[in-house]
């Protein structure tokens, strides 16, 4: 039985996922398992994996069956005409740059990585400069070239791997109201929380007994053990594929309520790839719709949902239950916890109010990077400069400043910005669902996620890639991706509510 | 810079190697970690690495290289030449059947093992019956086309595959010295230790302190955690690759002697890995020396070392200074339960005196199916025959008669004989590692094993595939694989010890 061009494509998609998915498992276990004199042997085994899925992709053969199932499109039904536009998507990114290029591209991240590392220890921009100058090089072709190929700004190319379908100007609109908006935001709520008196301190919770809450938690969101695991690792992360999922996290005895929302950070996302279109699991129309999307699941769990006074409620009476009491336990005193604005120096640490000012700078920053207007040996005073004007603090070293993230050593430009518009999504959603169950905050503060859940299959997850993300926002929001419900939602929780 | 033919096929086995590791990894996984219901999911992923494996062996391009290689191969060193011919034979195997046929084992293979749970569960032949029929066809064909191509008896052709340069003829011949000298041996010895009295029972231990004392045992053997791992799965297991050892075992509380020997087994399987010739790594010439080897390294450790006086005297003593005091943790109560004989029923449980008994009887039956003599409707019937002739019981139902193993039902004909001549190259080794080091007891009893692994390493890992299997053992003992020494070994240990 011969197969048409299409059929074709789905059997060759379906091994590049099957790959994929094998390196996505193994560095789960670098993370998870692997004993610490691996990794060179991991390395060998990433790479001849990767060098596998880059020749599926780059092959004669993929090119030739894309044409023709192309010109034979009209045999082909709504989800395979889906498939078949991001088949062309993932092909014409991995087919877009010569392999001297990638490969150039490779041996300055892994550089640069390192580099960054000692970097860090000494805390000296200097140590990175020059690997981060000849990798920023580098990044500025490939911008150049992926844009001419894709018909896009150099560094909209960049940002269209991670979220497909999105307008840099409009990105740039968003991000500015919440520069005009956010700062005022702040100081008010700043000023509100110091008039008010202190939740009592988080007792110390034995590790084994928050990995039993850890688990419970999940549970009782919708993670399903029977086609995923929690684990730890030195960073939180979701890696696996649609039917083995891996979460990981990581506790604190004496912070116990830090680990949770990573927990539930990390189930926002895993829900999201649990909830994929079944049928098309192995296909590019059945993967995720790109990493605001993601990063808005995450967010809508760890922010709106996680510190919401209903799920506070809920969080206090299962903590009352299962731990030795404590005041702390009270859904007020754990609410004041979580809503606790203070301006920081580190991202990841940053609160709910401040996380997205962190954003918009490094989205700024790298902008100015590539298009030359910023030279790299200027970007500690830069970003100084950044936080100073817009979260009134500065960093006393680089090691609190422009060296705490991976993401530009690691080559990373253009992902940024996933993070500041997730937040921006996951608020939207929270409005629309809401509004389609407005009995979900009591259901909330009972224990019960089945609604919140059961939308976001419906709406979300169960679309897979199917709808491009400004479809797939306005068909659950009936509304496109703005940052008003989110500095409205901000707005309600820290200072009227 | 161009690279010559003998180097283009060291990149080729180099990915191959770097994607079989990967695969392995991923068995590790399925064992140890991976969630129930992922099962699906991870063939994908296994197979989709199979096949690249395969391509790679199968790709004209080899073919040709092997050529190329061969007619320039005056150029090269001993070490690359005997990685050439180690290439030759795996490409010959690789290349020498039908792809239909290949397809047609495996689909058997699945179905096979299938059925095989059922019987099991059921304990009826008869449920396995149809679909052992139909491997054992396919396998006879694979026999036979295998034979025509390697030049060697059809049987011959399958041992092959797990030990290179063995003679079905020299193993059946000790095979026979065993069938005629074992029975007496193990009346002899059923005899005398009926006179003495039994040992203090064992107490229950923790799973959480064998743990500990397991991890410790293997510390002191000289297994580096730095480059391996120990877990738990529901069969002890050594996986992984060279650089990424991973071994599993099982506790039960109320028999550490049980766990702790699984342990040392599986140790001596991953010492051999773990001191593999590390600069041909990722090389054919780099890895075992077959599964004979493989598995002398095992029973060296469990049988010869695990179950002699001067360990049992180094175990009495950690035990005792470990654990809760107990009676049993006196060392000649230890030696007394690993050397207790019983005629028994399953081969796994079998004691080092009985345990080379079992495996002849696979080894004759398995050569009868394949040349005809037996049909497979009337294995039930000749195994409890054999069991009956040759340890004077039989099992009163097929689960604990020719059901027990998953070998054949997974198409591993040729493997069992492995286990034995196993048996008979550990006792050698044994032999030349006293008579090497004669103040080794008495290192073994101060728990002083750098000798012990000094000595495989300079004898047998450090060699890995560089020599046949016979040249190996020749130069390591100085004489011919035979039954004789490990004969004695069991005289002197049983009877006249």
């Amino acid at each position: 039985m011969s197969s048409s061009p299409y059929q074709s494509l789905e059997q060759e998609f379906r091994r590049h996922h099957a790959l994929a998915g094998a390196a996505s498992i193994l560095h789960w276990d670098a993370a998870v398992s692997m004993p610490r004199g691996s990794a060179v042997v991991r390395g060998e085994q990433l790479a001849a994996i990767d060098a596998e899925c880059h020749a599926i992709l780059t092959a004669p053969r993929i090119s030739n069956l894309l044409d023709r199932a192309d010109a034979s499109a009209g045999g082909l039904d709504d989800w395979q005409l889906a498939n078949l536009r991001e088949m062309r998507r993932i092909w014409r990114r991995a087919n877009a740059l010569p392999k001297r290029l990638v490969a150039a591209i490779a041996v300055a991240r892994t550089a640069c990585e390192s580099a960054w590392e000692r970097a860090r220890a000494e805390s000296d921009f200097r140590t990175l400069q020059p690997s981060l100058e000849r990798l920023v090089g580098l990044v500025v072709e490939k911008s150049r070239r992926l844009g001419e190929r894709l018909q896009l700004e150099p560094f909209a190319a960049l940002v269209e791997e991670f979220d497909p379908d999105r307008s840099v100007a409009e990105t740039n609109a968003i991000f500015a109201e919440l520069t005009e908006r956010l700062p005022g935001l702040v100081d008010a709520v700043i000023e509100r929380q110091a008039a008010e008196p202190d939740p009592p301190p988080l007792p110390a919770v034995p590790i084994a007994r928050q990995r039993e809450l850890a688990t419970d938690l999940m549970g009782r969101l919708g993670f399903s053990f029977d086609c995923g695991r929690l684990d730890e690792s030195a960073h939180p992360m979701t890696s696996g594929t649609a039917g083995d999922v891996r979460v990981t996290t990581r506790y604190d005895e004496r912070d116990l309520v830090r680990g949770l929302m990573a927990v539930l950070h990390e189930t926002g996302h895993a829900l999201y790839v649990l909830g994929l279109p079944e049928p098309w699991r192995t296909q590019p129309v059945g993967q995720d719709r790109g990493m605001t999307v993601h990063e808005a699941q995450a967010l809508l769990m760890e922010m709106a949902l996680g510190r919401s006074r209903h799920f506070c409620q809920f969080l206090g009476r299962l903590l009352a239950e299962r731990l030795a009491p404590d005041p702390a336990w009270q859904g007020p005193g754990l609410l004041a916890h979580m809503t606790r604005v203070r301006r920081s120096l580190i991202r990841v640490d940053a609160d709910e109010l401040t996380y997205p000012l962190h954003i918009v700078l490094r989205h700024e920053l790298e902008q100015q990077l590539l298009d030359g207007s910023l030279a790299v040996r200027d970007l500690p005073e830069a970003w100084n400069e950044g936080m100073r004007s817009r979260l009134g603090i500065a960093p006393a070293n680089d090691r609190q400043g422009c060296l705490q993230d991976v993401h530009w050593p690691s080559g990373a430009f253009g992902y940024f910005c996933t993070y500041g518009l997730g937040a921006m999504v996951a608020a939207q959603l929270q409005q629309a669902l809401y509004l389609a169950h407005p009995e979900l905050p009591a259901a909330i503060e009972a224990g019960d996620f089945a609604d919140l859940h059961g939308w976001l299959r419906e709406n979300i997850h169960g679309w897979g890639a199917y709808y491009s993300t400004t479809d797939l926002l306005e068909r659950a929001t009936r509304r496109e991706l703005a940052a008003g419900p989110y500095l409205d939602h901000l707005e309600r929780r820290y200072l009227t509510g």
